[in-house]
């Protein structure tokens, strides 16, 4: 068993393009919202300020989670995986309880069928 | 809107990487259960076959999940997020009912407290 595995001291790995994956999701019912990336300010920030913080990779910048939308993360909780490569943010939604920017609550609205997507939401 | 965002046809976006991140769920109960990255071949094995693969990128090989660990994946459901840029599979695991190599059901078994790990799991 790795040291990284069995370890009480977080210590996040960052990937060669200084992200680490982030999955979102509802801490009232465990639904995954979104995927996304953080850097390690928007990690720290996240963690300082119970406010999620994401790296937009698309604009390349910092990017507070709501402060356009409205739809804001406050982070309940924050966990890690076994190779601490990745975090998962248990938070609850302002806003109009969504997290996906074309207004569904989550992301993932749509589920493969073939080469088709159909929507589980409209 | 983006087309990508509205598209009903599915053309997954893999990264300069050539992978895709995939959030792991267990279809039962929607527990998270890892993060993981497939390229284009495990995306197509895991369509076609319905047994989970991923890419490795520790070892930088198509790894079917379960093959040395007896945690086989059953895929029951595959959705995308909105720019198709990471996919979201739902599961029935085999084996001892764990995703993680080291013996717990889920990667995520520890939560971040300041500075240290909480184990959830022991």
């Amino acid at each position: 068993m790795s040291e990284i595995e069995t370890a009480s001291a977080f210590t996040p790995r960052f990937g060669p393009d200084g992200l680490i994956t982030c999955v979102t999701v509802a801490a009232k019912d465990g639904a995954v919202l979104m995927v996304a990336h953080m850097n390690a300010e928007a990690l720290r920030l996240t963690l300082e300020t119970g406010i999620v913080h994401y790296w937009s990779r698309s604009r390349q910048a910092l990017w507070r989670k709501g402060d356009t939308s409205g739809q804001t993360q406050r982070l309940q909780e924050l966990r890690v995986d076994c190779d601490q490569d990745a975090v998962l943010a248990l938070v609850e939604v302002g806003g109009d309880g969504g997290a996906c920017h074309t207004g569904r609550r989550s992301c993932f609205y749509r589920r493969v069928s073939g080469a088709d997507l159909e929507f589980l939401v409209p």
